[in-house]
């Protein structure tokens, strides 16, 4: 039986929390925190077996656990990633944006292997992940195609200095093209697939982003194509938004419960 | 440094041999068995750091290693993966077609949780089944075309009974149209890539796959669907056949390769 601590109650916290108490794998959440004491105490009063609330970020990796795992933010990640390593605890990360900064990217790499511990990083709205790591060494180019409804790309920085008007669009037009770097600044909304992309790939200067508005579609539409030695690999992740957060891909929360559940029990592992 | 054992010392086993030889992660190849005693030796023969050859398979799981990697035959794995668990030994399996056969698979899955050791199964010639395994819990449908080169195709089963002449096929032809299950037999040189899905998904009765024979291509391409309550994948990998063994593709090496990479090392793990 895993021991879980949680870092943030919000949405996709609060889904974690209510799967592990499911019971569908060997776990139990005993530690939670989150910067606002509503939240945490909203998620616990949720939960038939109550996991204790701590003080702050850092008392969660002290306590008797085998993972803390990460649904608050980037700065949460930068702020306590180390130091959970550092306990010995092993750490799994939704907000991977964090780890497109190469200098936290090393520090926590190496933190690993000093500690032999693992950060985990779930495949979030997108899939493929198992393939692409597999012929990292022979990628010769990546990029990813989203589209999304208008609506779902208002307030993005990007518009800031567009003359694009998103009201106005009514076919599907290709609003950005250029490198992941570039996009993840642009379009906040869009970092975790992008941040994903780019570190199991070739970084994000040389990740392809196009980001499309399609007032026809009320799905979020990733394409990703990688070509190289190996061959080429094309995937096309049509995802519904979760009914609880919209602005959350169903299949984010998955992938995370998925995640969590592969670390939790000994079984049979199917998948790169 | 995680120390290996190999079972089966044939093309995918030497490959990975050489994998773990490279140093790329923190592995040493220990032990190694293979019903052909020339294969063994030959495979000893190409490494710096030669391995033990045992006498028997089930002498490699009682050796002080971490995994044995079975790259031989189903029947290996009929025949070992047990006692491997019972060793408190995890296991790295490429005959997947072995798990086809539910008892096996349940004894095994059981076995895993009774001696808290782990089953992997790397992705094989495709990819995707991280998001396939997140999402199975609300699977509706999962199917996969293979398209390959009639001659890729020749001296299958299927052949037996059909009146379809390979040689014939002047463009893209689907051949047949069925179940995993039925497919499985009738196509062994398919059984991985069926298997996996079978596995992961909504078992082999209730997977598709469709055959294309197309003259006009010297690839291997594997298009898998898979719909739900999440929404829509679409999976299109396209191999290029191992220099080494043009009837495995490369990219079935390489998942293995960083199937066992990932257990090797204590590191940032992207993907679910």
């Amino acid at each position: 039986m895993k021991r879980i601590a949680l870092l943030g109650c919000g949405s996709m916290g609060t889904q974690i929390a209510l799967a592990i108490e499911s019971g569908t794998f060997p776990a139990t959440l005993t530690h939670v925190y989150d910067a606002s004491k509503d939240a945490s105490a909203s998620l616990v009063q949720k939960l038939t077996n109550k996991p204790e609330i701590v003080e702050n970020p850092h008392l969660l990796s002290s306590q008797p656990i085998d993972i803390v795992v990460e649904a608050a933010s980037q700065d949460a990640v930068k702020d306590v990633a180390l130091s959970v390593l550092q306990n010995k605890k092993d750490l799994m990360i939704m907000s991977v944006g964090a780890l497109l900064d190469e200098s936290i990217y090393d520090i926590l790499s190496d933190a690993c292997k000093d500690f032999k511990k693992t950060i985990y990083l779930p495949s979030g709205a997108i899939a493929g992940l198992d393939g692409i790591k597999s012929v990292k060494d022979e990628l010769e180019s990546l990029s990813i195609t989203t589209s999304k409804h208008p609506r779902s790309l208002k307030g993005a920085k990007f518009f800031e200095t567009s003359n694009i008007n998103l009201d106005e669009i009514n076919s599907a037009t290709t609003i950005f093209e250029g490198t992941a770097k570039a996009a993840v600044s642009l379009f906040p909304a869009n970092i975790n697939v992008a941040a994903l992309l780019s570190l199991i790939g070739l970084g994000s200067a040389k990740t392809n982003v196009k980001i499309v508005a399609d007032p026809n579609t009320d799905k979020n539409t990733h394409h990703i194509e990688a070509t190289g030695k190996f061959g080429k690999m094309t995937f096309t992740i049509e995802n519904i938004p979760d009914v609880n957060n919209p602005k959350t891909s169903r299949l984010a929360i998955l992938s995370a419960i998925q995640t969590l559940k592969t670390y939790c029990s000994n079984d049979i592992q199917i998948g790169t």
